[in-house]
């Protein structure tokens, strides 16, 4: 079997490694869209024409299953993905609202990319379920863990700067509604002492377990729109091992 | 006479009103290409890509002249832009040398966005005049600006993060290579205590002064690929007047 991961860029490669984490033979091919990223400051729209022309390449290797590791993606695209693709696509969100249901005491917090939290994903459904939400767009995030500064002074300030808010209505569960937080999951849990922490990234691969048959060869490719600087540093640093990025082309606009 | 700017996103507004305040007369035709900023953290081969197909786009307009008002698109495709278009195209990095030339005594540093420093072009220009020349990148800089945290606390931290270096090595004199740093001038400037501050988007300005002729209606279009949160504001906030934005449409890969 073949199963289809995309991100806007390296973060979702946390994904693809829960996924291999559960899943020892089925084929993995990822798409990182590292040409467009962030989609996390970018129009709906814009993020819904990426998903498709990304969702279309991984449908064109072969793909019989598709997880949209990018909450932008997964906030915006996936009504969108599952009316064009024969075959069933999961996003990041439904999973994560799930754990936290199961995790939660009444009162939820959400932190995301700009994009994520204005479109009311999380919020909606966690407020159908009854719970009461604070949902927070954290911008300094993504780029603070992409220059490595998960710990230290100024990660300890920028955590607090967004979830002083967060933490002053108390909430008992945050969602780590980005791939990238998980590398802040340190500061961010020492900062919100008390409270559990839910990432989305893996809550994932346990909701695709029922679909997927565990068969294949064990491959795995990535692909990336750009082969941006330190691009095989942050593979090998994510997955544990070396794996050779290839460069993807074709179905691009932009 | 119909002059092009552009740059990767918004940050380049600064050299179009400076443009306009030397120059009141001329049309003026700015493209921000929102939908693929950051370009400081892609690949060089996407670079140029992106910068020929910004400039088809302002050709298409009926530019006569084009100022590249992005530092890492003037790094790496300057001269492929020189060879390609049929008109004279200038880049911020030359008159940003040439400032500091004037204003050093002998040791320079310069800023910028990782692919900007990695390409070398502000050093190599600055070393061939026989100065003492080091660089620094500051990803983090960026996001700042666009969050508006260009003063207090986590400005300030970033800020001694990244110069701190810089300060040791006592240059004398500062390059801001990228058009976002200059909303940080502050935070710098009262760091890097009695150091010249030079601001390549405004050099520029006096270096295309031999080839405008200040003919026209007077003219502003502003132009973007992807209609980004915030836009108008940000428009408003560095031009100091509101001015409606268009969607740019056509010649746009990934």
């Amino acid at each position: 079997m073949r199963v289809g991961v995309f991100d806007s860029g390296v973060g979702g490669l946390t994904v693809l490694k829960a996924l291999r984490e559960r899943f020892r033979r089925i084929d993995l091919v990822y798409l990182g869209d590292t040409a467009r990223v962030p989609y996390g400051i970018r129009s709906a729209e814009t993020v819904v024409r990426y998903a498709l022309e990304c969702a279309e390449f991984l449908k064109e290797k072969g793909v019989e299953l598709l997880v949209v590791a990018c909450n932008t993606a997964s906030a915006y695209a996936l009504e969108t993905l599952r009316r064009e693709l024969p075959f069933p696509v999961f996003g990041v969100i439904e999973p994560g609202v799930k754990r936290a249901l199961e995790l939660s005491r009444g009162k939820v917090g959400v932190i995301g990319t700009p994009a994520t939290v204005r479109s009311g994903a999380y919020q909606e459904a966690l407020s159908a379920a009854g719970l009461e939400v604070y949902a927070k767009a954290c911008p300094l995030f993504v780029p603070l863990v992409e220059e490595g500064l998960t710990e230290g002074e100024i990660a300890r300030k920028v955590v607090e700067h967004y979830l002083k808010e967060l933490k002053e209505k108390r909430v008992d569960t945050l969602i780590l509604g980005c791939t990238h937080y998980p590398l802040l999951k340190g500061v961010i849990s020492d900062y919100m002492e008390g409270v559990s922490v839910v990432d989305s990234s893996e809550a994932v691969s346990e909701s695709v377990r029922p679909f997927v048959k565990d068969e294949g060869n064990g491959e795995t490719e990535l692909y990336f729109t750009d082969f941006s600087q330190n691009l095989e540093q942050a593979v090998e640093l994510i997955l544990g091992r070396p794996v050779e990025p290839r460069l993807a082309k074709g179905v691009f606009s932009a």
